[in-house]
């Protein structure tokens, strides 16, 4: 860390911050400038967190130099992880060597609708399914998901399929019995900094998908990461599903640079969701090509067969032509990237 | 609802819409444009909802008119409501005629520092008292508060003072307690669209003080407050604390408009956290003296005995000359604004 | 400056960074720490940015601790300035002891119209009177102002009103014929990186009003005033008018804090602008009355006589009763924030 | 155009709205619904802009339904255009059906860093060169660029490698001379809403590449595309170069989704520059293979032959490795997505 002292802190201003570090067993360099004194500080960062420097007379500033988390850092775990995903012989990678194709309903309708949609999926490619059976809406009026009765439905469709089930959870209460039937939780983009629901599928005995705040930061995201880790659980896949900022022109903005950086600085596998972000489907292709150019672990898109009877976020949803655009797209572009096909991967 | 089709939309298209809508009982007024033709519909807007009209062919793009909430919204109910918080006797109002001073530390660290951080915001003016128990924290390494501890000091410094207590409750497993204990049940920025949590505290018989999510636009924040209301309480207040900008001036952005807008658009009263804003003491001063100018029902501010000993947000906490500088704007400045103290207004 | 270094620095990488800054009369303070060693630089920061540093290998990352404006800074001019606007006899101050409200036209239209409007804003209080010849407009198909006869009209109504005129310049080449007629230059926000601009008003012998850029941070506004001192003139008034951000609510979102934040920062006064930010009429009286609380020195308001027949910005422009309400405002808060009206102060 | 009543609009309101627009020759459709009527405006928009219905009483909202621009439209163009840069002999396509990579330094700071950089870009693949003669800067001490004398190197080392230059021009009292020394007039990001400069270069007779405002949404972008058409010049290029958020991470976040959502709403071509946008180095080759899979016809990237001594963001600057890397993707993507190397198809 360092301090930064304001421009009229006198000597005993800047002697009362290294008393205070050194009384935590830390160390303190002291930079007189001109018009400012700097003090880098040296020690255990979590000591210095409880000295409140910022409060003390003559302190402008205090600036973090260390990334704040430690167990999903890269720093010290320089090799990138790979999450595997599913039951024994069914267990699909997420990883730096593979890339992962995951399709799905945005919500379960029924059984039906379920099984065509990820048949859709299988067909175009995908290795794994989504498909949500609780669903947060902005509106408390809005279709809000069948709950238990579609993460049986997702379990069946799971026994037809054979691919692993990624489904999101919404409260802390409702996670032993998502994880009973999933192969992987979800954590939505709204529930990023609930950290109870964090801690709870960090104790869950399976793998999380992490989607970004929409208004997260980089740094904010990886710290809800560690909070899962803390608990135990390292097998955390994160997901970039846009950003809120000014351009209408999308519901959200896809972050397409966050991937390269999160990768630098977190062991994780990342993923992104490109129909959250666009929120229609001419994008989906798109950003899909996009995402597996900039060397994303892999892409989780919404399959409808039918989706004007959606009963939820229908417009973003791909079928025919632009479903095999994609799938085209998912054969091609791995390669010139250097990865394969993860479906290819199973164990 | 308004439909717009594309200019290359056919007639079919346009009468496939008419034809929808006409299904489900409404009514659709075309209007054909040289380039565009639109639809105007008329009717029940939740029967629409499920037409997925959006993934139809030729249509463009589908705009909502009306507000999506109802039970908070201004139009079926002019007149601004009153809250009324605490025991009989010592229930205070927040509301349109009046102004509710509420203070107290971040966060309970202990009984004689929370008592000690309330007499303070009493002499100050303070009329309700405002400490976490619980506390979301960005990084799991940081202190997360005493939880049912920290509640009964709140309870005991009520004893003492007589100041009806707002404290914040960040897991539905947790909501029962906390309104035990409490008078006010807090939903903090980072919950606003956890809507398990919303629909128990709307359960939970007590109001609710609903901030605005950091990243949530003024129409999400009041369809948070519809998902408590639906469920039964309409004792909402809301509380502006700062939106996410790319202004690093400051650690949010207070957006001060927003207290005239959802005054126009809500009956519900609502309030302003300057410090949780700012994140520094000195915006606290002149951010409050805004808000009770621009209108505002009340704000919400952190003071703390001894800023440089607390366990969280120190830099932002008021005393001293700052915490007089607040007393004297409280004093003088709602009467120029048409209200009196809420403390004079007690029942 | 501090420099960071990465994790993986060598000593070598460490000493190449002492080893450029001394080369350039600077001082390095080495402070080793665990994982991080970071370098405090001592000395003219200017010499240290032709270093590079940020390109040398085992460098993560270089950050300032000084502000980067020097002319504009409060760090060597501690006392606040005011700046005289107008001819002598009728100049008007605008600085810390006074309250500057300034009203008019968005657009010039015609002399009649604009005559009226600043008729009512002088009836209103108005010690200024602003009004638009050149509009730099988002359409090339939106009116863009009467040029050079709407500097005259300006120069007219100022002979028959005895208010000085602040008007908007928009291109370098129009700087002189504005500074013929007009009191005080004004730059619009789409214009406050312009940076020949900046330097054309700097040079013209007139006071400056500069809006804040709708998407500058605090920092950038701050060192675009400091490229018009930099051409000798100091007489620079800043004008925050709203910033950029996902809230649809408003045109933008009028960042308060701004207003305690550059004055701290800077010497200059500043003044606020609720008609550009809000975009709509009804939040016009409540944003100045904001503004006035949190210690503005200054609002610049539209008005119109006949809104419905604007040529540009008619929804904001006050007129009747809500006129009313913002005179009475600029009459009642000013001294509850130690100010008298600037027009009492005329020299 | 759509207007929505408010709930307490009269029928005389209403009327009176009719009544305006068909007296100028338009016609109304109106859709009475329960709680809002709307009324459907089909005729000249333009006519309607000069009626300001938004100020008439009854009136809730006015919205626009097409989009305000109309010569960069892809609506009645719908083939996307191709433009050609250079001297006949050396002319280079940007368009559709190829991939243009445009290399160079950031600034010009002397003939043979110039010529170095313009040789490594070269050799990597570039078909075009960059290279900056006047330097729009934050800091008014900072680098301003060589002039006259760095658009007479750019032209100079032209004549050594047979590539067209872009260079950007940022005030319009120089545009004769940069538009004789170069074959593509770049617009910056500061100047995108500089009226004055876009319709000064539309009447250069020369390419431009308008780079998108940082903080300008894709409307207002193309928008001030149409400036530069309406003065006589159909030969623009759009550059996406990142926009202003909330994320830290990177100096802007590049709007990835833009480039599709320009090419289905305009005919022109649109490139990316992932340099200005990341800021930093690592991300410009992922960033580039990005901009190449989402369809972008082209990118400008920055190089330097010794970052280390770049008189201007040299921290982003490729070299080495890095440059080799993007020479492959730019080499082995274009096909992938149907496109030719635009060397291939000179003219």
């Amino acid at each position: 860390m360092v301090v930064v002292m304001t421009p009229d802190a006198t000597d005993e201003d800047v002697q009362r911050v290294v008393d205070k570090v050194t009384a935590v067993g830390g160390e303190a360099f002291v930079s007189k400038g001109l018009t400012r004194t700097i003090i880098g500080l040296v020690g255990d960062i979590d000591s210095f967190h409880g000295l409140n420097l910022r409060t003390l007379p003559g302190v402008g500033d205090v600036q973090r130099i260390s990334d704040p988390f430690k167990l999903v850092s890269r720093q010290h775990h320089p090799e990138r992880s790979t999450v595997w995903v599913g039951a024994p012989g069914q267990q699909v990678p997420i990883g730096p060597d593979t890339f992962t194709f995951i399709a799905g309903p945005c919500a379960v309708e029924s059984a039906q609708q379920t099984l065509e949609a990820v048949e859709m999926a299988r067909a175009a490619g995908a290795v794994m399914m989504r498909g949500g059976a609780y669903k947060p809406r902005t509106s408390p009026y809005a279709f809000q998901g069948l709950g238990v009765k579609g993460l049986e439905i997702l379990a069946s469709v799971r026994e037809a399929t054979g691919m692993p089930v990624v489904t999101e959870v919404v409260d802390a209460r409702d996670v032993a019995v998502v994880a009973e039937h999933a192969d992987m939780l979800q954590i939505g983009t709204r529930n990023m900094a609930n950290f109870g629901l964090l801690q709870a599928v960090g104790q869950a005995g399976k793998p999380v998908l992490l989607k970004r705040g929409m208004t997260a930061t980089i740094e904010e995201w990886l710290m809800a990461a560690e909070y899962i880790a803390q608990r135990g659980n390292l097998d955390v896949v994160l997901c970039e599903r846009g950003i809120r900022t000014f351009e209408p022109a999308t519901r959200n903005t896809l972050d397409i640079s966050a991937v390269p950086i999160v990768q630098s600085k977190s062991h994780l596998p990342v993923i992104v969701d490109p129909s959250h972000a666009a929120g229609v489907k001419d994008l989906v292709v798109p950003l899909s090509r996009a995402a597996i150019a900039v060397g994303a672990d892999g892409v989780i898109v919404d399959v409808h067969p039918h989706p004007e009877e959606a009963l939820c976020d229908g417009p973003q949803a791909l079928l025919g032509a632009d479903l095999r655009s994609l799938a085209q797209a998912v054969r091609q572009l791995p390669p010139t990237v250097g990865r394969v096909d993860a479906g290819t991967a199973r164990r």
